[in-house]
């Protein structure tokens, strides 16, 4: 057993604070979907890669939790390092509250970087350990992290209303509305997206998702940005200045925090804000204050939140348009695979790459939404494959199931679109599979709702028809999608677990069931949907779903009969939009 | 304006006590579907006759809050007793604390009488208004309602084995092991239905639901049940007794419940079980307890509801021979309308008795489990549409449809059915909407799906296909129900609204979409469903339902296209079990 360094350095720094343990989640203060390397300490303690994991470290001992994705690679990673693997949702399985009573003794204290953890799940871990053992601290890791990497800023990118829709202003004007309630506040936002979204702003600091590290408050008269003044160039800076947007730097934003007023009400979501900002935001708070100081965001899953995902006409026209872009590489990308395949030398890595390429073709590409899932044969029964390397990619061939789940962004749009295409004849039964799948899919974008409906109303439309199929695929069949932001989009989703949150006219959303059948192969479909208006009738106001996806399907993998007469009506009328007709 | 004696005689109480005003809820302490007459307290004070509202009183006020179903039936009987209705659900109509803040001074006392107060309901209500402004009375009618009706009490009837497929001893144990947590403990039980299927007994004292009144209190070594000796006839006694159920009078609960030694854990709902009887089990409480003295039920839904719901294979089998010698009843009645209709005489209230009729035929028919709904034409667009009496009834002709839903109590199990019929040539629209709500409903009964599935995520298999007519109907698709016992049963349900409680094996649930068309017609198809297993593929394992209901659909009115070739292939196989053929 060889001890990582950097543990050794932890746990001299523990002993020569008298901490006896720390926790270590996958987190930054603005709750992104990817961590800056800056942020990136658990798997500078660890040598863990994935993306999902909390390290516990103990004077004596270390522990790591991570879900079943990533067992096997965590296995080979933590292997000789002494950190032993636990694995999440297995039987037997401790809590980290639970392991930590079990090596901590009864005086003992837990230090976290205040940082990373989210509000809530820091009150969370609070209450499930001894009263008094979990303490914070600004700025753990830096004093024992030699080399960590600085923050990276790149220059911010101004979106204009043509592409977005709505100014600054009419977007602070409609979220003070909700916001007012008659005493001063502040609205503290630190979702990255959320931000760009309000300042209509765009950047490059994050892997695949387009934002700039920023933060953003909003009171009754002042819209406050926080970004690195290197990275706003001078139209940037004229643009948002004319939009009465405030900019003051990044590392400012503690300090803004510290500073708010006594009296005035502080509006957050518990959890977005990390526990760091929480705590700066109510350091100086009277102990019995007169009103309220800290309000919770007032709509489920938050009221800017929900503002984003309601994409108005603009943003839904640039949609279209992003789809209608997107759809031509992947046509070329399909007529490319049938022209290349029988020479013998595409594999899952040529295919992502030459999709790219097809991409690059349209001038306003801006890059990939998330790292391109090109997956054949077994490898596309694992929801989540993605080959790293031209090495590890398998070698395609005809016979069997390309599954292919690639996104890109667009100056006026996100896309994120699955196909999976049989590079030979397929068996009947792969062609039931692979059409209970198209049937599913098509029975979701074919439905006809209340306003008001939750997306688990609406999935068993998709996941039964993988049922009857003897299969089930256990990931939610729909996420929402931002408008040149984050390919994964709150607050709306379709899944089998209840999510309060509504969908809502001009919701933007995908629908991929799915067939995953281990050893074998994966099947699947995802077209990307908008809540748009379906009429009155008989007093009642429907919503339907507009098919934003124009990529063709493989046609010699449908079985017509199984598919039935609605859903082959419905996939016609589809089809009249696609480049290849 | 004339009020009513009731309501005088209620201010001179509340006066003579220095109250200011009193809630009147439709409720009674065993928080069933239907009131015993004794408890009629709203109906007696109001006239209002209606199954759901609450009165309020002031010593210069009344008003009585109802929902729409009621609205119409409210305002006439409401008519010049000084009784505002206020309209739930209706812009603008104040809540009941609202209107009880606008109409007393600061220091008004409001009291209620306890026993008609489930105690979830009375705590809200007492959140709602100012500190020490809510205070309970026992008996609070029995002073000023002359003539009040006694409470009635029927003889007993006791099920065996071969009906209930298990003991009380054994119901019992598989309560205990969820209920012992290693402290003394005593489960509360309420309900008359739950009594009633812990006991393996029946009663009549309640209209409908065939349960008598009566209480139960389960410890770690005793069953005590609180029944009215005098309905407890020998051979009874002997068969509750040879099963270890302690028999106490009905009369002697609260004593009970007040000698609950302190140390005893308290279990029980706190939305089933009457404020009064909380504060009875409460009342020799000690400050401080050392140990907690009052836990909730420890499953969603309630850890015996629950049980209840799930049901064993000789319920099951019961419940089959309940629905096929309903069938048979049912078929009767559709030959004899077919006979009878062009007479001239065939009315929605002689309908309904012919069924009853038909139904008596059979010897272990036990009555209906509730109201029957005959309804033609226009009236059916009314989902609680309900003719009373002969001469209400409307006169069922040629070329209209003819919704009827009923439902009786065999001693194996209990029945629940819509059909609707066209007494003429149906249009192509008439035909569209039938097929519509069948297809829905074939299509949620042919649903397969995972355990631990929420009614929720079925619902709009059987909705949509309505949404797609442009219908809407609002309540929900699936109650359960009872084994012999209530027709409307929880805690499952399938509808629009997420209720957290799972599915389960052995549940037994209705499915009835509707289409609704107000001055028109309404189509109602109703089959009831028991949830069983279907199989294992692929590790997973898999649920669907098995249809009990026989009745055959009226075929005229069906679209074959539009019903499309899976439900016409479910259907097929439903027919085969049908009497009609």
């Amino acid at each position: 057993m060889s001890t990582p360094d950097a543990l050794l350095r932890l746990r001299e720094y523990l002993r020569s604070e008298s901490y006896e343990a720390t926790v270590v989640p996958t987190a930054d203060p603005h709750s992104g979907e990817y961590l800056p390397s800056h942020y990136a300490c658990r798997q500078w303690l660890s040598g863990f890669t994935g993306s999902a994991g909390t390290l516990v470290v103990t004077l004596d001992a270390a522990a790591l939790w991570t879900d079943s994705r990533y067992f096997e690679q965590a296995e080979q990673q933590l292997a000789d390092t002494g950190i032993e693997l636990m694995r999440l949702k297995v039987a037997g399985t401790p809590s980290i509250p639970q392991w930590l009573q079990e090596h901590l003794g009864e005086d003992d204290t837990v230090v976290v970087d205040a940082e990373l953890y989210p509000h809530s799940e820091y009150v969370a871990l609070e209450e499930a350990l001894p009263p008094g053992c979990l303490i914070t601290e600004e700025g753990l890791f830096d004093a024992i992290w030699k080399g960590r990497p600085a923050l990276e800023f790149h220059p911010l990118i101004a979106l204009d209303e043509t592409i977005t829709g709505e100014s600054v202003t009419s977007k602070c004007a409609r979220l003070r509305e909700r916001l007012d309630m008659g005493l001063p506040y502040v609205y503290l936002i630190t979702a990255c997206d959320e931000v760009a979204w309000l300042c209509n702003i765009r950047g490059t600091d994050i892997p695949y998702n387009p934002v700039p590290l920023c933060y953003a408050a909003l009171t009754a008269d002042r819209l406050t940005l926080f970004v690195d003044p290197a990275a706003v160039g001078e139209a940037v800076h004229r643009s948002l200045v004319s939009q009465q947007v405030d900019i003051q730097p990044y590392a400012d934003f503690g300090q803004y925090l510290k500073r708010i007023p006594q009296n005035c009400v502080r509006i957050f979501s518990g959890n977005r804000i990390c526990e760091l900002h929480y705590q700066l935001a109510l350091e100086h708070i009277p102990d019995r204050p007169v009103t309220p100081v800290v309000l919770a965001d007032p709509e489920m899953g938050g009221v800017l939140a929900r503002m984003k995902a309601r994409k108005n006409a603009t943003e839904l026209a640039g949609f279209r348009k992003a789809f209608e872009e997107d759809a031509k590489a992947w046509v070329k990308l399909l007529d490319w695979i049938e022209a290349e395949i029988d020479k013998g030398e595409l594999t899952e890595y040529t295919v992502a790459q030459q999709l790219i390429a097809f991409r690059q073709e349209c001038p306003d590409y801006r890059g990939e939404s998330f790292a391109p899932i090109v997956a054949f044969g077994p490898h596309g029964a694992m929801p989540h494959y993605h080959c790293a390397s031209p090495e590890e990619a398998a070698p395609i061939r005809r016979g069997g199931f390309l599954l292919m789940d690639t996104g890109a962004h667009y100056t006026y749009g996100t896309t994120d679109t699955t196909r999976t295409i049989h590079t030979g004849e397929p068996t009947a039964e792969e062609k039931a599979d692979y059409t209970a799948v198209l049937k599913g899919m098509l029975q979701l974008s074919a439905a006809r709702f209340l306003p008001g409906t939750r997306g688990a109303s609406l999935d068993m439309l998709a996941r039964g028809e993988v049922f009857k199929r003897g299969h089930a695929y256990l990931h939610g069949t729909s996420h929402g999608i931002g408008h040149y932001l984050c390919v994964h989009e709150g607050p709306q989703s379709i899944r089998m677990e209840e999510n309060p949150v509504p969908l809502e006219l001009g919701n933007v959303l995908s629908n991929e069931p799915a067939i995953y059948w281990p050893g074998h192969y994966g099947i699947r479909l995802e077209n990307v949907v908008a809540v748009v208006e379906d009429g009155q009738q008989n007093e009642n106001t429907f919503h339907r779903f507009e098919t934003l996806t124009q990529v063709p399907f493989d046609r010699k993998c449908i079985d017509f009969d199984q598919l039935g007469p609605e859903c082959m009506a419905f996939l016609t009328a589809l089809s009249a939009n696609s480049p290849r007709n």
